[in-house]
């Protein structure tokens, strides 16, 4: 049975106030001018602009609307598994299962309809098989290694990560969802490792 | 005529990472936590998330991705302009002619065809008459009282506001645009104010 809508809106304002936690969630990347590292709401902001400016250049017919979408939602997970940085080392099993149970506890604060209904793009997202899915996974992959550029090189120098390593990790999964988003920036963060001397 | 593929992805490179300045926006409201004020791009990813979420109190029809492309973009004009807080004292005039000029600039960075649909779109939120505009206002109206009720008082208390002022400029523009979201908040704002002994 439906709720009756307060008790919707209530769910529904308890599952957003949750999620202003994400503004307090700090990624390895940072600004494009260096001040700082970025929350994954600022992240999550980014990268659906992201989407919306750069839809043209998926290589299959998407629905920009639902990769942006996803984008919004993608790393509500890390609310309460944080967030664990491509150049790291973790258990990818154990950040799964943190990430799966986190998605049941989030997505579950919603009325039960719209629960399923987020979770289902959470997952599709996870699963990375749409079209959809592929091009919002690649774009994820794609915005850190342009503010790296932009500020001296960010996590890249911070993880002392080999060109080698960004390529295999981060190189595949941009030309995956985003072949012609690989090409523009594989140049140029070439060109980047090599000034450094990281190549 | 269309750009190549490259010099159109570059312009939408050069927008994308000016646009990335808007994490360096602060504005007046606090996260839920209280711990620090937000940044604008925070706050743009919160209000799309509330979009998504609450679309179905919208009073009429409305494209929710419409809706969510507009908050996105909404306020990357604060690049230039700055955020200006809803209970400062403004020149409504000058600030409007900034945020014109930031949009001609910004949106201005685009190949030409995105550049002019980016801008209609914020024109269009800007206008607030169509039904996705006016929801979209109104959710950028709805979310700071949620944070301030979160905080303690957040704005409300640094700014020194009354219950009478805060219905007549946050109320009435939640009100035109989501009248349930206005009902669900108004006792709640009126009981915090009671408590402070600020109505």
């Amino acid at each position: 049975m439906m709720q009756s809508d307060t008790s919707r809106l209530d769910a529904q304002m308890a599952f957003l106030m949750e999620a202003d936690r994400l503004k307090s969630v700090i990624r390895a990347t940072k600004l494009a001018d260096g001040s700082r590292k970025e929350t994954t709401a600022e992240h999550s902001w980014q990268v659906a602009l992201f989407a919306l400016t750069l839809a043209e250049h998926a290589p299959e017919d998407i629905d920009t609307a639902k990769v942006v979408t996803m984008l919004i939602l993608h790393d509500l997970v890390e609310i309460d598994a944080g967030d664990a940085p491509v150049f790291g080392e973790h258990d990818a099993a154990a950040i799964e299962a943190q990430e799966q149970a986190a998605a049941d506890r989030i997505f579950g604060l919603l009325p039960e309809d719209q629960a399923m209904r987020f979770r289902a793009i959470w997952d599709e997202f996870e699963a990375n098989k749409t079209p959809e899915a592929r091009f919002a996974k690649s774009l994820d992959r794609f915005v850190p290694p342009n503010l790296n550029l932009a500020n001296g090189g960010g996590s890249w120098v911070d993880y002392n990560v080999s060109f080698e390593t960004f390529e295999t990790r981060v190189g595949a999964k941009i030309r995956n969802g985003a072949p012609a988003l690989w090409d523009w920036v594989r140049p140029r963060a070439a060109a980047f490792f090599d000034r450094l001397g990281m190549r």
